[in-house]
């Protein structure tokens, strides 16, 4: 054996270890030691099964327990050395478990492959981060709940095509942003469900040789169930797939709030302010305040849907079942969450203190015509056909723009030329009041079905199934 | 109002209606057809429900329920003529329908929007889309299981990096694809239920000023729940991503499975072959025959992960509620589901025709070593660290090289130059048969357990929760 | 040989044909036959060189020759019955042949393959594709000069993170447009290059036993060169990436324009109005009147985007050299040539109606402290450092906005609070029209640059390398 | 003004600085080190024109000059104390010279704003980097040229379709190798004039009031022009997505390089053998050898492909000028930088490595009727039509299987059963050399050829315009 490769755990058959330039390449240590607690605890789990089916007896299980967890303290304590001429946190570990503990240390890695260890890890870890994903979620929930209460009689144009379409509600806006993240929390925690089977058993890809005993690893480590093939087990990497995927439709969510919250403080529309803390200026125009946290997420969005693309092309075509490109299977992965996590909670603590201008928000509802479909509407009730009805408003609009002036602005002798089923209690469905409080269904934009709405997302909030 | 718009439903306001070039830019009617039937299922609810509530009238209902029959089975015939003229689905059929029965037809737009009329007719589209792929989904896992039983005792050589590893079954790799698929179908029930929510009634984005029963039409048409929000009913397109996501997993596996259909049935493995039926041959090369379903169905995952990207692209940063960017969601939506419906039905055609070289598979496995590991863990039996067996063993294997022969043509005694652990007992451990069979646990690749995972998957299928 | 095959061309060494959903699942003659006229033109170089070599006779060329061109009329007129059962453009064309100039038509296929055939006739079409494309490109540029030269003295507010940031003119902005379409025709010229080259001779990977001479089929096709490897020949797909890449950043720069013309048409910017004729209204809401085509160029742009992926992820991995992958390179690639050329003309129809609401430009300029970098400035040359400066106007502002009112409307004595460099000559470089006036070196909003720059890009256009 | 901004460079307006969240979600400090040598460049040429045009005097240029320089020196020794506080590197640089050479340091910013400089910093790190990557792909196309060379007359199968389709030599596959860098060279070079051109002077948006010299700059940086307009200038990032394109591009074909290595490296195909110091081992497996560079190539290429999207999805939609979402296209930017530069640097160093073994190549072009080709060539020349020739060689195929021998093994009468225009000449040309001998043309795979395509490659490196 070559001195070079006298550190490498597979050193044995080779003449020469890897050259400094490819340890550098393959190497993961750089990137993955949020992994060591949850390696740790799965090799304590993996170690009490060994001692449990006769492959280690109790005292050696104690000694590699306790190796373990002086290991672990030391790691938190932020003084581990990490070698990355070890290529990664495994081989970390375990060499510096045989240095403190003997010859011992050895024999941690019978029944088991860096293929299924490494895989157990990450289940762990992704376990955790969508567990607390989740808490970032509701708190954001919570807050634009909060929020929709607050301005649920808070007029402001709605808009489709960006052009005023009718008049909402910025409490029932509110309830369209947290409808979405509802559905992200829903997803969540399905995706746990799958992320929570334990793939360790499945050794390199094959199982193994030992009698050990999957249920017990599983029970240890809160799994709910053992994966049900080797092969399956150390190639699947569909959960990293999902997950992504559903970061980047948090973060599509979170993007479509930050354009709203972008445009919304342009002074075009001046509907919020933001407070400064949430704010940068320019380096060169004194004037400025941007509203760099939305833009920002805005960006981050294209970023997480790259690394979804990472993954899925990652994974196309690659045979069964372990190959080294699934390595680049982590840092997509781990930079998703970082970056899903870090946004959902700037804006859970940024969405309480948005400052709503009311009146420029019902001064825009007043431009653009948005009672139009009340007139028209109005006119169904007189008998009209609703097409029919359309083309007469879109007529009565046709001339306000060349009288430059609001629907409600025309005399009723003008509204009458273009129908006489126009009478004057016309002019009540053509107030801003009027049209957002006939929408009173479940769904509508009525301040009554705003509150009656938040109460429910409040309750389902507090009810949901963990 | 000019005559160019005549046609149009939104003429009124307007002094000319689009020109040609931006009539066949902005039109959906080349490629939304499959719509029309959810579309008129739909409206009928719709009616239905605005004659309980006293907008129409218990006869105007009928007379529209009628002609929407009618039209319904012209369109079923093949004989409807879409206009493009007339921008969409929805506007064909209500124009049809009010010259065939007058001026009530105009009547049925009312309380409704294209908006949420719309996003109803996709929703009914995408349940019945993943019903259907479900069941095909399952039949392909049917034939994996079939597969799986024929070939339980076949062994072949398990890969890792593409180089040889451990010896597994052939059925037990029928196994992990299988498993690869239930995930997916456990997903595609997930999705369904996110899909079946109610969209109508939101309008246009806001609600509607008329009395409307949205839990009655939910019932009409089998929605599970009605959507809370007006603003997230019209502007919502989760659901197009999620099944575009699960549909591109799908596809990944489908990818991985194809890649090694090919590499099998190339004569540098010589592993299976398939009927004639199933390939393609050459123009220029009169001996080929060409695994093209596998190999288009590996470049077709490409264009569902293309399609994944549009749609998560398409969808970031759009402020509420409606863009007409969203018209676009519709092309890869459809074309995924076609691509992935196709691809799983012709698997599943495939699957059980494929013929497995049991002798070129074993020949094969006792190529590279692929017992190594088993000398190791019976050093590890023999008392000695799992990590010195390795290093053992490897050095065993590097000798085994200079020799040109396998682990198991090495006499004994050159064997125990490497370890006196090591005893005659070691021949039964380097056979391929000892080798599988030693694999016995859950997820191992024992026969037995082969056997049985394929019982527990068939069980799995008969019983899932639908 | 069995009958179902009898029409393939690859039948000799198949017991059976494919079955009828793999030959549907096939296919390409349903999306390529826009390839005809380049595979015909092909057909006949080759041929003619096949006879110049010696290989046909000069007659049996003619007759060749004859036989094609009668063909591609037929093509032309839309009589010509394309058979899927043919499987694609090519044996559609050639058993045509075969049919009506008897047993000689079975000859053309000597020294090529359908490889080679193929990629021959992709580059042709995508030839021609790029030079219109670019006149295409080049009368949009052409349109935003115009416009430019029409609004070099417009103001309008200049936005950084959509705040106010200082005043440049509309022309200018017009001119960025202008600027990064220049860059993509650029693009589209390089991309040529790399396409003109031939791959006929290629055969199916390694050439052929013919004694063909490739630079004179080059010559016959206006090819600049043929390629130099036969692998490299088939297996190359750069061009197809290189080209949708080059139209996603075409499709990138409209959307782009898209945002900012959909958000200049909302009634909260109101800055431009687009004729009737280029926008839809709504089946609901009579007023609407909505910016479409922008809408649905940002949503298009996408779909180019995932093509873009559809290719790299479809060539990701593949070894060389043709695999039936390939097959999925085409519609993507013709998807993104006929979306990008729909989009680019339509803008090009457009930009020249676009209508200045020079007032309402004006109007929001003076809103969100526009010339605060100008009091900045000024203060410099007063002797200020720039970083105080800024600091001194940044408390200008924050007074400002105290008082509810512009910097220009500050009286001298509120100003000089915060510096006595302030003098009463502040207020000139407080309006706007100094503001922009005073940008005036190359690149600078300044109506006399924004002119000369104008002028620049015109000759520039006129004499840019074809 | 608040103590707590009093570090920012904006801070004048604002009431309160970020909070600590906010700086931490904003800050580009710990990515972007790597720009301050170029941002250091490029202030001092912008102090020099300043100086030149008045706005300095010698002297101030002078300090500020020293000053820069003095910081430039303390990074590159690695002890210049970064402080996120200070949010980017552009206001560390600035904040240290104002410490250093006293209030001085503020005239730096004079003329300019962030959004000019950082572009200018990343095009000039963009124009290195370009550079030092040609080399890099240069190296390998050599190290590529050479192993032609070397192996020009070994014989291997080539491959369509993953079945043997006609014999080849492997010095013509490297070159196919080899073809596809070169046009990678072309693309970089061809971005390198995009990049190279000078962003300052735009300041924010809208250019500067003081009289500033572009040209003055670009020629102090060896910018090829400067840019024609100041929105252009600093919203443009075509060079960033056009690099990460190119990059995407090179990726791809390493990894189809790596997707052959891999494979060629497989028992199941033998071809190659790669040094033990390009290779690691397993964990749990003694034997194994596996090709990690290549397969995690393969990976990253996904990584890059992810980076691309990112910056397409990044740039989609956003309105000028800039906006903070541009921050989030240094990641992707850098890290495709860093991925490809590795990717390519490992290869060059590897392939002059690679060993062939050319008995296994051979014997495996022996298997698959690699020469059936040939034979319906034969038939060609003997006067019959290619389709009837190719009919007549698929039948031999068919009964060459059934008597599972070769096409060569077959006797004449045998033979002549199909055809009696077989004579018993047709041995040579079903002879692995005769048919590579035999395609005989440019681009064919003929050894002959194959070295002529080698020197020419070679000189066309030599010669390249740079």
């Amino acid at each position: 054996m070559s001195t070079t490769s006298s550190h490498q755990t597979w050193g044995g058959r080779f003449s020469e270890g890897p050259n400094a330039r490819v340890a550098a390449f393959t190497e993961s240590i750089s990137f993955e030691t949020r992994l060591a607690p949850y390696d740790i605890r799965g090799s304590i789990a993996h170690a009490r099964m060994l001692s449990t089916v006769g492959v280690l007896d109790a005292d050696e299980f104690k000694q590699i327990e306790a190796g373990l967890t002086a290991i672990e303290g030391r790691i938190e304590a932020g003084n581990f050395p990490w070698d990355p001429a070890l290529e990664d946190v495994h081989m970390n570990i375990e060499a510096r478990l045989t240095e403190d503990i003997g010859a011992l240390g050895k024999k941690l890695h019978t029944a088991r492959s860096r293929n299924d260890q490494v895989a157990t890890d990450v289940r762990l870890w992704l376990r955790d981060t969508l567990d607390s994903l989740e808490v970032e979620v509701d708190r954001l929930r919570h807050g634009l709940i909060g929020l929709a209460e607050r301005e649920a009689d808070t007029i402001m144009p709605g808009f489709t095509h960006m052009q005023v379409a009718q008049p909402v509600t910025f409490g029932h806006h509110m309830l369209a942003w947290q409808a979405m993240l509802a559905r992200d929390a829903e997803r969540l925690r399905e995706i746990r469900q799958r992320v929570n089977r334990l793939p360790l058993g499945a050794a390199a890809l094959a199982g193994t040789t030992f009698p050990i005993d999957r249920e017990m690893v599983a029970r240890e480590l809160d799994f709910d169930s053992v994966i049900d093939n080797s092969l399956d087990a150390v190639s699947d990497r569909d959960f990293a797939i999902e997950f992504v995927s559903a970061a980047a439709l948090i973060m599509t969510h979170l993007s479509r709030a930050s354009e709203e919250l972008i445009l919304w403080m342009s002074p075009a529309f001046g509907f919020i302010d933001l407070p400064d803390r949430y704010c940068t200026g320019s380096s060169i125009m004194p004037q400025k305040k941007n509203p760099d946290v939305a833009e920002l997420t805005r960006g981050k969005t294209a970023r997480v849907t790259g690394h979804l693309v990472a993954l899925f092309t990652l994974m196309k075509g690659q045979p069964l079942a372990y190959n080294r490109d699934n390595q680049e299977d982590k840092i997509p992965m781990f930079d998703a969450a970082d970056t899903v996590a870090a946004c959902v909670s700037l804006f859970a603590d940024m969405v309480p203190h948005i400052q709503v201008h009311a009146d420029a928000c019902r001064e825009a509802a007043r431009r653009g015509f948005a009672t139009a479909t009340d007139l028209a509407d109005y006119l169904v009730r007189k008998g009209v056909a609703f097409r029919d009805a359309h083309e007469i408003v879109g007529n009565c609009v046709q001339h306000a723009i060349a009288q430059t002036c609001d629907l409600a602005d025309l005399p009723l002798d003008a509204l009458r030329r273009f129908s006489d089923a126009i009478g004057d209690d016309v002019y009540e469905v053509l107030t801003l009041e009027g049209s957002v409080a006939a929408r009173n269904h479940i769904g509508g934009t009525a301040p009554d079905q705003v509150r009656a709405a938040a109460a429910r997302a409040r309750h389902a909030l507090g009810t949901q199934a963990g």
